[in-house]
């Protein structure tokens, strides 16, 4: 395969190729032919450059056809490169390394929330355990006592440009694993009666998850290129190949003369009990009840809209980072203790963990504060490779938070989330749209769905028999002779209100628009507002310039004969009053009532 | 202080008071008055949240006046909510929980460069050990025994919203550390006595690392609220205030009657030795050889240029990880192995590592997939919040990689990197190019700075006398009769080059930008330039649309007349060769060709 495609992995499947087999032809319980039988034993690939290994398995169990194995890589063929979800028996996609171990505990524990008893097996390499998101897997592994989570360590030896940091000591890793809380064993990874000795082992395990930790060689099986340096990533050339196969076939003898038609049975589980949950939600409906004339914080009605979810969404699961009471993830905690995942403060493991609750039909919604997605972009980049449908909070966006300073304020979340492939974006300004966001949420079935929320109370503006939808937005104030339209979203909706209420009183009108769908966003009713609007844009974002709000609107009306100006963050924040951040930002009522002034002088 | 403020985490404080007090007053060795001694101690507070007490020593030391405590978190205040370099005391910002001990790990290998003795103190909460980057910090100190590095783990046990992953369980941490390689003492945090034995047995310790686990208690010294949940980032009242300060001289009548005449000598460390070394950058000249026929990848240019950089710089440093044969930082390390560090697959830590060695007036360049660096955005977030002037330098850019698919593929790291505050970020399509811009990252001692590189060979089109700047571009074709001016950058200039040279053979001419400064950029330039070529732009790159090069240019643009269509990664990429990606994504020659006879038709 990997000849044919001229790159790859080869020496990588190598060191794994005994465990595979072991794994998918003695121990695990699944039906080849089903993967939506609900009681399959689970296989998270987390070293994913070994997806050739992978490919060649599912062509033994006869899902590939053996032609299409040599279109590996190739533009046309789900066999990419790495695992992904184009090809039928892959849920996740893998390649970052140190990932999959917390998408088996997302798997782990949507089995044990409806009483399966399938195991989770996850493939790692050793190079991948300096990843910390490793350790905080294995952390929230063991707190949350996940039995049937078996993780499998290839210890090669070799990267990619160096040795293991723990080199061949596996005593390394199962002191670290045995001090995680896990049980731990090693055996030799070539070894066939050991491994099937291992994983039978590991199928006994009780009250902890389990490590396997297997002695392996990089290469194995060809003489003159196992266990040495300088083979990572590299396919052989055509002329090398045929040697090299002898190679195999002289050190395997029986896999040389290997029977196509060897009668293996599968080992398929019942398909009794409930069928796999569909993962599209299409009918949920939340009801707030806020009297028009109160105050909420949008992250206080993200909560509380939770707990409407929680009731309507049986498959509705709540993850956060610690800070619950902070974005209100409590709320739906109090109610549905058994589907809250505390993953305290390790945003890495619990973005993966939710791609692994997706891939078992779990509808996760996954909060901690703006900014510390930024710890977990790649697991999230990864997630929308993968086509997981993750639906995120973070609260505490930008500068309005205050007096805790820049470390606590997301500033560039929106950037971040708007370049993520497939991604929506939702960013409520009061208690009722929040609702009415999370229940658009809710019914985002692919992709990465983003709402940010804010940290102060704001009025509530909206009626209950509001609409809101994805891409839209909400004209808030329009009259016949506008000068200007302001675009603001969250926070600066109200900085805007208070704008246009400034401006009144100077006989000066504008249009104020809500733009709460930030991506995808409202362009043609932004751009048909602006050109009743004296043909001017202000948008105004508490939000850093670069790839925000203001930036998104100016693409979208790049070619129409609209002056726009962004108001931004553009200064490194710090603490501070909100009102006074917003004054120094340059994103307040005055701002924008200096910008309305400037643009129409 | 915190009651003033009206907000502030008074009982993270009075938890490790104790310690920070024998830290400071007993342990360490430094000079208060002159942070710049070469030899003093250092100390990081990892747990940033306690910032009002790092400000209360420095009170103590004379460095902050009495009245200017009580500023904290007013917006004209050094004295920030986290801690931040706007307080001459503090050398890095902290804030977003689990960084500080990599921090530690830059300073403690600076120090060892230097051959100094100087100690590196870092003081963590319990909570914040589950981030994953702690971990991976533990192992890599370990890795380089960093034996002047003591980590001061305040075990309180209660988080914001729940009880630490491990409990009161110290010996669950003792555990842990020891499996990764470190001496570990467990005492009592509040016990002067047994404090002061950590920190003496500490200062002796010898080829490893040393973690000192303390047992503290939360909102220590208060009756009616220590050891208690709910009081987590809760400022007490003025109402409140008197009784809780008579709690405390109740308990500490010692303190109460404290006398601040009391004629405490600091450990003043000789300065001898060298000084601390200037951390500006002024005078590196990079001589590249390339013969103008010949081609280079730029990532092979950048392992090149570091070579000649290493020469000039001696306090040049290159930290990589695990992929130095991709990135070619290896080319560095083959001259100069002392300064460089293989950081393994551990992006955060590496990060943060490179944070503590600016602090220290290390340059360090840092590398690896430009896709990776989505692994450390908080990190990097949180550098540019301390002002630490960072070279990174992102390989693999685009879906011109190929066949090892989207999760090698850097697409969004130009959209993460200009959401950075006072970030650059440089994008060089040739040898030459490459060259000058390694020379421009080392003179840009502020800030984050960029550099994105291509896995392919391209060609020298550059002569080696060609100037460069940062917020420069450069005008590769330009007539009289222009139609269109296309700006490219990296990968996507020779595409730009190639659908010149189509057009012209249908006797159209544009013109080519290569806006390798890709912030700041070369607005006035473009914008010119579009003028003379019928006002129309396209711009080209591989990258996603959203936040990349595109969006900067409609943004800087948007208020001429002129129309812009940016070609760019709007299909979600997969595996396959790159010109079929190219192609795929509509960002090649072809869609060049294709865009500009859609907008001159």
């Amino acid at each position: 395969m990997t000849t044919q495609a001229g790159s790859g992995h080869p020496t990588s499947c190598l060191s794994a190729a005994d465990i595979v087999a072991a794994l998918f032809f003695y121990a695990m319980h699944f039906d080849p032919q089903n993967p939506h039988n609900p009681n399959n034993d689970q296989f998270i690939l987390s070293k994913g450059h070994a997806a050739p290994l992978l490919y060649a398995v599912w062509k033994e169990l006869g899902i590939i056809a053996p032609a299409d194995l040599l279109s590996l890589r190739d533009i046309d063929s789900v066999l990419e490169g790495h695992p992904t979800p184009r090809f039928s028996r892959v849920d996740v996609a893998t390649g970052s390394l140190g990932q999959g171990l917390s998408m088996g505990i997302g798997i782990a524990s949507a089995a044990r929330l409806d009483k399966r008893e399938y195991k989770t097996y996850v493939l790692l390499g050793d190079m991948e355990t300096t990843e910390g998101q490793v350790w905080e897997a294995a952390e929230i592994a063991a707190h949350y006592k996940l039995s049937s989570l078996i993780a499998i360590i290839d210890c090669n030896n070799l990267g990619q440009s160096t040795q293991a940091l723990d080199d061949y000591d596996l005593d390394a890793y199962h002191a670290k694993f045995t001090a995680f809380g896990w049980h731990s064993l090693i055996f030799d990874g070539h070894a066939m009666p050991d491994i099937m000795r291992a994983f039978d082992q590991a199928k006994k395990n009780k009250d902890k998850p389990m490590v396997l930790i297997a002695k392996t060689i990089k290469g194995y099986g060809l003489d003159t290129i196992e266990n040495k340096q300088g083979f990572h990533g590299k396919a052989f050339s055509s002329a090398e190949l045929p040697s090299l196969l002898e190679q195999l076939k002289k050190r395997f003898p029986a896999a040389a003369t290997y029977d196509d038609e060897y009668q293996w049975q599968p080992q398929i589980p019942s398909t009794k009990g409930i069928s796999v949950p569909s993962k599209k939600v299409t009918s949920v409906s939340l009801k707030q009840t806020y009297a028009t004339s109160s105050d909420v914080a949008t992250r206080k009605a993200y909560g509380q809209a939770l707990v409407d979810l929680g009731a309507q969404l049986a498959d509705g699961v709540v993850l956060d980072a610690e800070v619950k009471n902070s974005t209100f993830a409590e709320l739906f905690e109090k109610h549905y203790p058994d589907r809250f995942f505390q993953c305290f403060i390790a945003e890495q493991n619990m973005v993966s963990m939710g791609v692994g609750l997706t891939a078992r039909g779990k509808i996760p919604f996954i909060s901690t504060f703006g900014a510390f997605f930024t710890r977990a972009y790649d697991q999230i980049r990864m997630a929308a490779i993968g086509r997981s449908a993750l639906r995120l909070c973070g609260s505490h966006a930008g500068v309005s938070i205050g007096e805790d300073g820049p470390s606590q304020m997301a500033l560039e979340d929106i950037a971040m989330m708007r370049a993520i492939p497939d991604s929506a974006i939702l960013y409520p300004c009061d208690g009722v749209s929040t609702y009415k966001m999370v229940e658009i949420m809710a019914h985002r079935n692919d992709g990465i769905t983003y709402l940010r929320t804010t940290r102060a109370t704001t009025p509530i503006i909206y009626s209950a028999q509001e609409e809101f939808e994805l891409g839209g937005c909400k004209i808030l104030r329009q009259s016949e002779h506008d000068v200007a339209c302001i675009v603001s979203a969250g926070i600066t909706v109200f900085e805007a209100l208070k704008a246009y209420e400034m401006l009144q009183k100077e006989n000066r009108s504008v249009a104020v628009i809500d733009a709460y769908s930030v991506k995808p966003l409202a362009e043609a009713t932004i751009i048909a507002i602006a050109k009743k609007s004296g043909n001017r844009i202000i948008t105004v974002e508490d939000h850093y310039l670069e790839g925000g709000l203001g930036q998104a609107v100016a693409y979208a009306v790049r070619n129409e004969s609209i002056t726009i100006e962004c108001l931004a963050v553009t200064k490194l924040p710090r603490s501070g009053k909100p009102e006074q951040l917003l004054a120094f930002e340059e994103i307040d009522a005055n701002a924008i009532v200096k910008m309305v002034k400037y643009l129409t002088m």
